[in-house]
């Protein structure tokens, strides 16, 4: 390809907006142009990446993870969604449309549920699973702040894999099959990928891992053991931590009292911060207590233990009682972690409670919220109560009673937990549950994620085949996606300098570009013939034949990060300038061998990423 | 591949929804499966084949058509909608959302303003012109009625190109690169084209091509000359032929009349039947009125010749008269096309009017319309006045008065037409206006479409650039379009017989398939090595390694449509059946030359299709 043929459409500034090195870059490099809020263009230089890309995941789903390829439509019935029960609930992310004739229709934001209805028409018998179908498609979100580019746009490419399973066995291989891809694939684009498993408790049973890289500007807080041979690594959402002990401000363990919980009246005391100066006493003698409100949790507390002292509200059709509001209990040096939390309550969210509804469900304002007189139930952190042990003794507590904290207190003698789990939030200091050594913190973004879905949709959508043993079975699910548009600009996050990208190879627009220095006379000669030499080895070359000044090329070369430079200059002949984007310095070689190594410059740089 | 390892979804039976041959072939065959109305998902099988025609199209548009490939989101701002105009134009065919921040989003129906604006915005000089750009991308059209399976469906593929050109001379070459990779791409794929030109004169100067096939479900009809060395073919909606006259029923040329109009009673007479009778004559001594109500005409009659006899109605900013009724005349034996009435007119429709509105605008019931007395401006069709001169004499024609008809009309001496144009339906039996053979006519269905845009987008767009002479400049533009999956199913369409779909080469998801009569013993080890050698040459091969009955095989990859079939059977051992899907007869052959034979005729089928 000739530059003049090309569209090439760099920028000197991006626009201020760009905050981000890969979000400046794209839009500096002509890799992408914004359409919209969170929508973005490829323009030809970005497609061929984006394709390159693609190829790969193609390539290693089809291969490694023996998926097929599939194409559902972007544009989906509502009904479907409604039949999952994800019409609710995934809000106001999913771009909703009225068709002519009055019916929802929804902008794919994933393919759960056509997948499951696509398959279902066919499925008869054990014989027909596993299915492992992917696609590489449009999808859509409706993000309330689209930022960063491609990062996080509203429009965006997701290959996006599902299986059908027989049994939690097929689920497993079909789970490791993909694993082993994305593997391959983070490998073969030089990426440096953290795998964070999710503690397979508390998914209920599932698993789930997702592939993250460390950034800066990532969404995600991960939690990383730094010995490498224990490899612990968790999002802060779902990590863990070794237990470490309730301690007095001696740094002795507490010992068990049997003095009754005493009131003390403690006037001006609102904060922990107050509470150590008051009692003259380590946090970790105290218990906090938190109000919080809970949505749409699937739990049911109807008739549960010590439902009697709780306040409860019946669900609209006064069938039975949601848990509508929880006060948990935790060591007051940690804090609550409120997606542990949620998950704990199979709830969708929970929210800190606003004062009066802490008032109305402690009895007391923020601050003095006691464990014994809650009215609502108590879950209880694994810093409390552990294994039907308490983990604290002789604690400090709210009362109840505004102006009032409670001492010698006992847990399980003074109050019982309705649920008791784990829900701090571990930091940067914690220790590793494996391994003992202590954590770091990195942010990540999350590049994929394989998620073992179990019988969430096969049962909402009614999936049935004839199992082996002649009888109805429900089939198991597993998903499997990557976030292609994140991935590109993840790549140039990391591979870019004060000039520009500098692309690995396997995702290179193009692999060599050709710089004369003017395009005629013997420059012209010369590069032409490595032009066709290059081209004929099958090798992406970019011919810059516009009559531009050599430092306009030079630069706009640099920011578009093609791999090699080989400029042609009627100074340096019989040899040209040979320049990998990412070394300091040219090296003179002769033009007549400079396709041959450019060849194996091209074939070493593929071989290093080869997975 | 193997079959074991492939999702096959045959169908004995198509649902009953399917009446066309593509339709029922491509869901029995397991390439789509309707997921809503007009929405198909394409299953794996169906994938490989439209992957292979997209890579066609992309082949031919990048190399032929010298155009690069880009993405534009497929759900964009409404905004650059409103600022082209055809926010309102496109009515309820664009599917509307808003998003989370109330602001229009529409699902791309199609991307001349996405082109536009991406083009817009980094366009400076003519030295970055012609800009090429192409996608390959999702694209929604709420139809009223989807049918025909993907052939009219809702969400579709389109290959759209576009191209921004300094100047006329520029498009033209862009327009001719399209042209001929569109031949080259229909060539590739087997498909017979009809290419049918638009009138370049009712274009306004701009050059548009249909390329159609012949259809018995198409919702063209194409106009088509029968003398090869001519070529003339239009679609009905463009078509004009050669002028017949207006002769009495003795067949003679009737001459011009000194007899002033004569008013005659004529009760009971309303049809040209009635007044053949009534006045023993043939209808093309009559002059037929209609009178039409014309939407979003961008013609003005303000002032305009005539206009004080005239009804007219301002528009609601009351600035001027737009053409809202006219009184179309055209000789009784001829028909109005709407479509050439409509373009006429400059406008989005016309629409016969209704009683109510006849009564308004002619003074008459319908079947007593007045040329003489009509209230809105005369369209008068080519076959009553032409280049100045009447066509018709002496002539019969409404009266304006219910239950009277008029005698010895002299067109232009009893009327002038507002606007004299040629609005009449070509037909089977009319003359070639180039040779004049006789047409004939048949229904055609329209799979591409080249376009010289003009100004339209640049003009309401504000585009400009520097021009050669430093002048700013108003760049012209040209769309060039491919329905992909519509080209899919004709390509069934034309090639299936009563077993399944007969797929040429270039398309087919595989292009051998391998049936052991067992997957055992000798005939596995013969397949196996078939298999391996045909894998080994770069063949896409499926091996059906099925437990199943050979009719069960058999009927599959007849279905499925392979262009080769091999069969290993143990009693033909050491030969193998040889039969390509298109023959009657199965050959034997042996065994160790039916690799060599199998790739000899895939290459000999790809080179039919050579374009």
């Amino acid at each position: 390809m000739k530059t003049s043929k090309f569209y090439i459409s760099t920028l000197r500034e991006a626009p201020a907006e760009a905050v981000i090195a890969s979000h400046k870059l794209m839009l500096r490099a002509g890799i992408t142009r914004k359409l919209g809020n969170g929508l973005y263009t490829y323009l030809p230089l970005g497609l061929r990446s984006l394709y390159k890309l693609e190829q790969i995941i193609r390539e290693e789903w089809n291969n490694t993870a023996e998926a097929l390829e599939f194409k559902p439509t972007v544009i989906v019935p509502g009904d479907i969604w409604k039949e999952s029960g994800r019409w609710e609930t995934m809000g106001a992310q999913m771009l909703k449309a009225k068709n002519r004739g009055e019916q929802d229709m929804v902008v794919s934001p994933t393919a759960e549920e056509a997948f499951t209805v696509i398959v279902r028409d066919g499925l008869s018998s054990y014989k027909q699973l596993p299915v492992n179908l992917y696609q590489i498609n449009t999808k859509y979100r409706d993000e309330i702040r689209p930022r960063y580019g491609v990062m996080r746009g509203r429009e965006f490419i997701m290959a996006d894999g599902y299986t059908m399973n027989a049994d939690d066995e097929s689920l497993d291989e079909s789970y490791k099959l993909y694993e082993k891809a994305y593997f391959r694939i983070f490998k073969r684009l030089g990426l440096k990928i953290i795998p964070v498993r999710a503690d397979s408790g508390a998914m209920g049973g599932s698993g789930s891992e997702e592939f993250m890289v460390e950034s800066p500007i990532g969404d995600d807080t991960l939690i990383i053991c730094p010995n490498e041979k224990c490899g612990f690594a968790a999002n802060v959402e779902k990590a863990w931590c070794a237990s470490d002990d309730s301690v007095n401000k001696k740094g002795e363990k507490p010992s068990k009292t049997d003095l009754p919980v005493e009131m003390v009246a403690t006037p001006n005391v609102f904060s922990i911060e107050d509470m150590e100066k008051f009692f003259d006493e380590s946090p970790k003698m105290f218990i906090k207590a938190l109000i919080y409100r809970v949505i749409n949790s699937s739990l049911d507390m109807t008739g549960a233990n010590g439902a009697d002292k709780w306040k409860r509200v019946k669900d609209p059709a006064g069938d039975y009682y949601p848990l509508s509001y929880v006060c948990v209990l935790i060591r007051a040096d940690l804090d609550v972690n409120e997606a542990k939390l949620a998950a704990t309550l199979k709830a969708s969210e929970v929210v800190l409670a606003e004062a009066e509804e802490v008032l109305e469900y402690a009895g007391a304002p923020h601050g003095f919220v006691g464990p014994i007189t809650a009215k609502c139930p108590l879950v209880v952190d694994y810093s409390v109560v552990k294994d039907g042990e308490a983990q604290m003794h002789n604690a400090i507590a709210g009362s109840g009673k505004d102006g009032y904290h409670i001492t010698h207190v006992e847990p399980l003698r003074d109050f019982v937990p309705y649920i008791n789990a784990d829900v701090r939030t571990v930091k940067e200091g914690d220790k590793c549950p494996l391994c003992g050594k202590t954590f770091y913190t990195r942010k990540g973004n999350e590049l994929g994620h394989i998620f073992k879905l179990g019988h969430k949709y096969t049962k909402s959508m009614h999936v049935t085949f004839l199992a082996k043993d002649g009888k109805p079975a429900e089939p198991t699910m597993g998903c499997y996606g990557i976030g292609v548009d994140r991935t590109l600009a993840s790549i140039i996050e990391k591979n870019n300098d004060e000039k520009g990208i500098i692309w690995p190879m396997s995702v290179a627009p193009f692999q060599v570009c050709i710089v004369p220095i003017k395009y005629n006379g013997a420059m012209k000669e010369v590069a032409d013939t490595i032009y066709e030499k290059l081209t004929k080895a099958g090798i992406e070359v970019l011919l810059d034949d516009r009559d531009e000044r050599p430092g306009v090329k030079f630069a706009d070369m640099e920011l578009i990060g093609i791999p090699l430079r080989i400029t042609v200059g009627d100074k340096n002949l019989p040899n040209v300038e040979f320049k990998p984007r990412s070394a300091a310095e040219a090296e003179l070689v002769p033009a007549e061998s400079a396709a041959e190594k450019a060849i194996q410059f091209v074939k070493d740089e593929l071989a290093k990423l080869q997975a």
